[in-house]
């Protein structure tokens, strides 16, 4: 089922033409664009616009632009986090410079625009007014990403509002303009974002939950990396949130050191202090909002099986 | 006459809400925007609007959108070349760092689209369009900018072709936009895009000549600045093409060295040449079929009339 859709967007991308020339600006694009990934936020659009009866290659063009606007954010992040590697490769940056990463970042932001702009006449505006509120959001929720790396006064609260942003509106908006595509009725289009505007908080507290108790097999990242780099996630707000006063010291002094033992010492505070059941319950409330939002969705339920069964799967990577 | 535009302009930048938070994201937009400059391509796209009989406030959020697009390329411009001042005060990287000027530069670019989803959805895909093929091309004129400063084989002709892209196209693209929002017919659209494509041609290389034989006095900026930095501008461009052996070897041995007496031997050099000449010859090239475009629009001449002058004015800042 999900394979239909990819095979869909992968065609999509194979005819994808960028320019030749200026080589060093679109040879960067085609680099990233191919290292691949999961392509979630591409085959939202596709189904989306599926379930509301349009044919999904109506969405190709839109499904094409949400994924070089995703990867347009990741080479522009790359930079402002100085991440040497994207998916096991150099990033962009590394492998050319900062300067063609910036360039290469702002032309796929306008090639984003270009797909976009095949969208039927009818629903250009519409689908053009979401795209560019996702946009900005994403760039607004950077911003707070990085602020909050130089704060130690940031609630739980600015944190939901920060992943909502950063991660959470562009799984919204991928789905919100699949459906306008697809013909959906604004309540509906509007609760297909609901649906991955929670589905995305979901993924991220699962994701901030797997850092620490992850099984190292099936994470694909290193267990512990949120620790080490002291990222303030919901585990580390919630642990503070939650500690007394001689392990809010334990705790703070542990943050910000190389201590060797640093990963376990968290992680045995965050068990003292039933971090893991905090976030798990939050990562449910979540979850819940997302499919009672799409059950709300005026449609035959058995048209909405195949989100389901994404939204199932994504929020059950480890469990 | 003009002055009616830049004043629609200006209430039309004042009345433009951005939103207050993050703040470290807007800020730097508003230091930016507020820092004034010419603001030659908004009004560029009002008095096309009103060339064709359309209202110029209809194209006042289209005019914005240039302007800010504009603004959003010099900050991640200023960032790759590592410039101090714009306007005569810190640039955005230097006034904050070099992440928030990345990320305030691309929620320009969102905030330029949209301004521009606020064009009637008759004319809305054209204009996008203009834009996004606009916006496109100054991203490959900036690279190809970048590449030049490292090559020792550019060809005058790649030279336009770079102005062409970095600069000449906005000024077209913008009174395009403009046409097409007042009711422009296409053929009309496309020669106000050769106007301003040309126009900005003649523009750009009184720009070169001017930074050699201005007065220090009206030109604004440091005269040799361009021999200093090893700029290859039209100038260096064809003193090089004129050369004979010996000349050559003089200039080859001067560019990239920290001579103190180099802008005085290097403008020598030029007027040996008769650079000046070649390059006037050139600019006056591009005038003519500026101006030829304009008188081909099949709108009555007297209409022309603001259009006429403000190229006359810009073409003749020293003559």
């Amino acid at each position: 089922m999900l394979q239909s859709y990819q095979d869909i967007l992968n065609k999509g991308l194979q005819d994808y033409q960028l320019p030749n020339h200026p080589r060093n600006l679109y040879e960067p694009v085609r680099y990233l664009l191919n290292l691949g990934g999961k392509r979630i936020r591409p085959v939202l659009v596709l189904m989306a616009a599926d379930l509301f009866g349009g044919e999904p290659e109506k969405a190709l063009h839109a499904a094409l632009a949400i994924e070089v606007f995703h990867n347009f954010t990741l080479i522009h992040d790359d930079i402002m986090d100085q991440a040497p590697i994207r998916r096991g490769q150099p990033t962009v940056h590394e492998k050319w410079d900062t300067n063609t990463a910036i360039l290469s970042g702002d032309v796929m932001m306008v090639e984003a625009n270009k797909h976009l702009t095949k969208t039927e006449v009818t629903y250009l505006k519409k689908v053009l007014d979401v795209f560019n509120e996702t946009a900005q959001g994403v760039c607004e929720g950077q911003l707070l990403d990085m602020e909050f790396e130089k704060r130690h006064d940031v609630s739980i609260a600015e944190y939901i509002g920060m992943i909502r942003l950063k991660t959470a509106i562009l799984l919204g908006g991928a789905l919100q303009i699949g459906a306008i595509i697809g013909g959906a009725a604004d309540a509906d289009a509007r609760l297909i974002y609901d649906f991955g505007v929670n589905l995305g908080l979901a993924f991220q507290l699962q994701d901030d939950i797997l850092d620490v108790y992850g099984d190292p097999e099936k994470f694909g990242k290193q267990i512990g990396g949120d620790i080490l780099s002291d990222k303030k996630t919901f585990l580390l707000l919630t642990a503070f949130q939650q500690a007394n006063e001689a392990q809010r010291k334990q705790l703070a002094d542990l943050v910000g050191s190389q201590h060797p033992g640093k990963v376990a010492a968290v992680t045995a505070l965050y068990d003292e202090l039933n971090v893991r059941a905090f976030a798990e319950a939050e990562m449910d409330t979540f979850s819940e909002q997302a499919f009672d939002a799409l059950k709300s969705i005026s449609v035959n339920d058995f048209r909405k099986a195949a989100l389901l069964d994404l939204a199932e799967n994504i929020l059950a990577r480890e469990k």
